[in-house]
């Protein structure tokens, strides 16, 4: 059993009734490296919890550019997926997994219910919205605002500190999507941070070898 | 007197306590077109909600580029003013009045104070945020997706049918920060409009000659 209490801050403020609710149509769901969990078209699945694994909320031009919103990682909701319940949020995006991850599944229509008598719910709902706004807006800034160079280089900065690794499994393909950009333009700078001695780089890995000079690209 | 019950709708949730407090602590400003209304190092005001004029709200970079995020108009609240207020926003904006605006200021400090005991105060505020945050979802993908003669006519057409005049006020500089690009290419753009007969152009003012015209660059 999950640990809902630590997962949800509202569970203190449910009744009995509106626990068992949510017990009894909780589930788990598993999603393969690489695998779509909500594209723009589906219907609302509800509230979803990482309990092991990555996704990766994006949206898609129509041409097919992509641009990364945001991450969502251990014990953090992906609020996104449960838009329906948020009459205030009139965008789409797709959510993808970025790692084999396995998900907790509050469903969209057991959740309505109990929004409607305990705002609660509904709190930590807009909530946590509003913090994917904060991240959103960080994303945008970066794209807006910041070169190129420093875009990659605060990327595998973040990756590094996060998988506590310097070797990283990355294509420039990959990391030009996360930073929305252009593969070629991604290869150009990693190929430039190459000949300055702070990356190597081999088929889909990049080994950090001098963090300094990373950070000074930063 | 202002109409509470119709601009705020926690109202009818409110003691009579409550609603004393803030009918003791609201209170008008005027702004004059131009005027900077908030900026980033500002302390938090507080609620603020348009009784007549607009107000931008905007980012800006190291290098002084303008990114116009949304603009707030009659009857409408600008939420990023009480950002103090939700600790999940954590980003900063400037807020500039586009017109001479007079502006209701309920204070952050009272506001505050009201908030932690009525949980619908809350809620109204993060969900007027959360309607932020889809402006400007709209916005990002207007500024990544679009090509600049699309977001010109864009813009064009919503002032036209805002004002609902095809002559509009605006300089070329003034497009250029509300779209996020530089004068000289909306000056690119417009005179390639008036070849095409869909503009013209005069000191400050711009005429739409050929609606749809205009409509078909978007």
């Amino acid at each position: 059993m999950e640990n809902y209490e630590e997962l949800f801050p509202f569970w203190t403020k449910l009744t009995d009734t509106e626990k068992s609710l949510i017990e009894n149509s909780v589930y788990v769901e598993k999603y393969n490296k690489g695998m779509l969990m909500h594209r723009t078209e589906d219907s609302c699945k509800g509230l979803i919890t990482v309990l092991h694994g990555q996704l990766r909320t994006y949206i898609l031009s129509e041409e097919g550019r992509e641009i990364t919103l945001f991450r969502v990682n251990d014990e953090e909701v992906c609020v996104l997926s449960a838009s329906c319940l948020m009459d205030t949020i009139t965008f789409d995006v797709l959510i993808e997994a970025t790692e084999d991850t396995e998900v907790l599944v509050l469903p969209a229509v057991m959740l309505n219910q109990v929004m409607e008598k305990n705002s609660y719910v509904e709190l930590f709902l807009y909530k946590r919205a509003t913090e994917k706004f904060s991240d959103v807006m960080w994303t945008m800034q970066q794209i807006l605002f910041l070169k190129i160079d420093q875009r990659v280089a605060q990327f595998l900065w973040d990756e590094m500190v996060q998988k506590n690794s310097t070797t990283l499994s990355l294509t420039h393909d990959e990391i030009a999507r996360y930073i929305g950009s252009a593969r070629e333009v991604v290869t150009k700078v990693l190929k430039y941070m190459v000949k300055e001695g702070a990356l190597e780089l081999r088929r889909g890995t990049l080994i950090v070898l001098d963090k300094d000079m990373l950070r000074n690209f930063m």
